[in-house]
């Protein structure tokens, strides 16, 4: 209830600074039995890792993960995972200003509103993005559970800049920069990108995420519809704006007898049925209908801008600040990681949830 | 966790089918000494009730809300407030087909599919509209609550049919048709729903809402942001399918400099910051920031379009229907003091919690 | 959390005051498919009702409930089924000295001091024993999903006002007055109670609730283990003030090698384990062996005593009272089915869990 | 719900092998500002650490605790608090047998039967009574939170191998061996555990836990009563295998004239009404009432019996065990550290919830 707990029978709870001695979590309810090592989790954390491409800030973490609990012999035992992240790479005197001046689009000030002026301002501290490491480490396991039953879950960056995909081609995207879903857009980012970070700017995108090969039958009415669930999660990414489901907001400007996706005659005996489109996005009435779940997120242009800014301190005064420190210049790519972590979390407990029902 | 329950320390738990007895919900948490009456809930039913609009079905429920627990000499006492709504004006012989066959675009297939097959056909069973009555009796007690610290829920519809405002006016909503944000797009709505009506077809739109004067310091840290609660909550109203908050989608276009919502010392000693724009929609790191907040979200059209679709039965093979019952043409209007009401239940639940802080 | 909620994937909530217009509860969770009706309910809160025994009040409530959802064809669908009890014999104007004076012995007190002074003091309000029809009503349904799988709960009253049963017949508790675990207490125990009336007194008991062919592997570790969620689903029905699971407060004065129930081979090839005692009372580690769960808890005299008590008003001011209305001479044996419907939610809920794992 | 959370607005989550890596815990929801250490955590592991005492195993763990969060200039933030205790002294060669051979008495068993055959065998793994560290230590930092609002939690041994104190002294208990209630059964204990010892054979005992200047209002009705939220939190302690509050089962056999507290005008004008006993043990309707909260906890005697037993292993087979490893006499005085622990999270628990009513 605090807020640093996710999930209901898949429960992931996170902890950790971004300038404190670690950050970690702890995943609880994996049943017993799935093949899992330190190597399931760096791989994802790899992916999110800060100084690998243009859009990203020279801070290099190692973010090495340890697993302390929860794995015998190469298996799962249906105890809690915990896992830890050292924070080693930590130029924590760069923040020093920030113990009394708010950076405009940080947290800064709302944290000292909510907690009566106690915080760990070094380098945004609870706040900071650092915090999905956890969540991607989580996630891998989630996804590591789902494909175990055949679920896939696919992302990409299908806009940078307000240059926008006109093809995508999620499942390539994992190779590209920027995780792209487009090869050729890629270009078109650079440039934008070095005129951004020219201009001392920073940039914003949207990222969709898939999943696919998903069963019928997973979310909960009527306050957990599958939709409810997934928002929740991926809007709980800092940065995140928005979230649309298949149509999304087009939906809005359709038609019933444009939007409506026609069921269509299972393809075999005994099969479900199937559909003639998915204007829905893979769900209907908030439960899964068997078709991919698609879904995008507006992600905010990164706040910590590099140049001055007016702003207040603590005591109210106006003043100036020019935001120190390594700073990515778009979340996007780093995010695409931690929204698919996220997704595979919702799904996982999902089905988890649609188990119990025998 | 099976779905039918919202909220943490204030908690609303629905029940009901629509063509089942009655519907109607728990609703507990709310702090004692709150005066309260049935009126206060009727008042909100009725700004949702059918049967009043140039989009409206004609089936007129009185929805008459009766309180059974909670209130004491016209004040809560701190226990649970549960409310009933009968079910009086079902003509459920309108159903009979649905036994068998799944309305595209309707819950029939996914409720079939999770439950087993085992599930209440009427008029979409729980998965019909009317659920959303009790959402409205027990947003209607949160935002009276909230009312007395003095923060104002509004909303409106902003978008019909692909027609939008160009200028808000959110507190002159409620008294127009539509719920319309703008007087001046009322007339081209009205042509837009005739023409739509004429060709067997339906609507959707999109409905903003603010909430204003709220405290500094709601939503918790990591999972769950204040916009990650209200995602939650809006998207679990059938229906939606996108939210987004402040610049929400346009943030992803603009850029980090333009995006910032630069602070202002405060008007009068003692006082918070203020701040120069809202383009966050009145939220930091997911926690408030006093400004107001700002959301959209997007409706779908209404999936019962009065001409024949093609679909499958319970059996798999291939059919046609045409859906029979009273239906609207659009969620909007109605759907508008549902969104109110959702929203009024998640900022009243993060202020018991920031209250529990001290 | 606001405490009128139990369960996680089976989720009990309840409502309603002793004199308001009625109570009942919501039960969410239960799977799609079982055969249910009114009269299973029914039959459960008759063995509730007042009026039918010796240590019973003269307040005869008929408890007739209706069910309102959930159900449809004869059949649970998976959505949530609410029911309802009216009440219907109120002597109100009983209780009118109970808006100034605290009851010796009941929760008058305590909800002023919590609710900050506003409560619904007829009859005790919430804090009524009336309350518990609603935790009979929903374990009925709890118990018949047992049924199921062939789990039995049994329940008996093994002692009243210190005169304590020497063997135990569980099974024919049900039929006995008192719901005795031996017949031949029973005159005893009448010769208790009209002592104990005609010294204008109550009595107290202790009540053995047992679970038969109960599944190995139910409950959860660390803190949900089956003993931790029996214990918190029975210390939560008002008089009772202990708890022991198996050989309990017996086993602090037992050696390890008495108390440790050796396992037995299997009687047939692929069954689990036996074992050659039950001193664990059927748990190890908070999980069930499979053996039956055995438990006993206390229950304590009916604080409602008809003779004159020294006590304090809402002003603090000394006075005395003389307590009017119905009331039962003990809370045996009216509490037994009480404690059978906590027991089964509990069970349930867990075996709800464990399928969960696959 | 997987089990291993504990906790509303408090949360604790643990995880955690006896043989793994470490062990440790995650607890949110602690309000900003308030002084803690690792030396806070450290005193109170000190007194639940190993070979200290006549019944303690030779396995000597340093049990040191580093916080990994949550803390920032010597003062909590609000958020998550973070703990890690290194596993070092670990022989897990001891337990090879384990992984074959079900212990009588221990939840081998029971893992095995719930996990699908999946578990650390090792010292019971995350069974064993090394997962109370955590707790612990968790409950050193909510038990300093309570000591800001003067409420002490007080614990003590007040019976071992069926030898009972006839006068308690709380206060004093944590000086002395055993943490004994009172000094003089020290001798007494001394020479039953020789006994036992030479015996190849293990005890059990009793403790009393105690909650002063508790304020009145804590607790909800009606399943989180504070007597069924301190039963879920000190019945889900390892080798709990009975609570009472109050006079417990002594209440049973009393009578409502005996065993009704009756109230007293206050001391002083504007204090609450005080009691003439206090038979309830602290609450009544299961709120507290200001007066002390008393509680007794049966504890099993340890099941590490130091002689050959009957058993069976994972194949059904019957065999023999002569457990080997270093195994406490009795969970006394060990385990009354953690009792305290619990008591101490659920009371700081339910005083955050009654501050959300303002």
């Amino acid at each position: 209830m605090p807020g640093n707990t996710f999930g209901h029978l898949l429960r992931l709870t996170t902890f950790g600074e971004s300038h404190g001695p670690a950050l970690g979590g702890v995943l609880d309810g994996v049943p017993p039995g799935l093949e899992l090592s330190e190597a399931d989790l760096q791989r994802e954390l790899d992916l999110r890792k800060p100084g690998q491409g243009p859009t990203s800030t020279s801070r290099v973490e190692a973010d090495l993960v340890h697993i302390q609990s929860g794995i015998f012999q190469g298996k799962t035992t249906g105890t809690p995972i915990a896992f830890i992240i050292q924070n080693t790479n930590q130029h924590s005197s760069d923040y020093d200003e920030l113990a009394r001046i708010f950076r405009p689009g940080h947290a800064d000030f709302t944290y000292w509103a909510k907690y009566h002026g106690y915080r760990d301002y070094r380098g945004g501290g609870r706040a900071s993005g650092r915090e999905t490491a956890a969540r991607v480490a989580a996630g891998a396991i989630a996804a590591k559970l789902l494909a175990q039953i055949g679920v896939q879950i696919l992302a990409g960056s299908v806009e940078l800049g307000g240059i926008g995909c006109d093809e995508l081609d999620l499942p390539g995207a994992i190779g590209r920069p920027y995780f792209a879903a487009q090869a050729s857009v890629i270009e078109l980012w650079d440039q934008a990108v070095q005129q951004a970070r020219k201009q001392h700017d920073t940039l914003g995108g949207i990222v969709q995420i898939e999943v696919r090969n998903v069963p019928a039958g997973l979310g909960e009415p009527v306050f957990d519809k599958i939709s409810a669930l997934l928002g929740h999660g991926l809007l709980s990414v800092g940065a995140v704006k928005g979230i649309e489901f298949g149509d999304g907001f087009q939906a809005a400007r359709s038609r019933g007898s444009a939007n409506n996706d026609l069921l269509l005659a299972p393809e075999k005996q005994g099969a479900l049925p199937g559909f003639a489109s998915n204007h829905a996005g893979g769900m209907l009435g908030g439960i899964t209908t068997g078709q991919d779940i698609v879904m995008r997120v507006a992600v905010k242009p990164i706040a910590s801008v590099p140049r001055p800014q007016k702003t207040v301190d603590i005591d109210g005064k106006a003043c100036e600040i020019t935001i120190a420190g390594r700073h990515d210049l778009s979340a996007i790519p780093r995010i695409v990681p931690v929204l698919k972590a996220m997704t595979a979390l919702v799904i996982a407990d999902a089905w988890l949830m649609q188990q119990s029902l025998g």
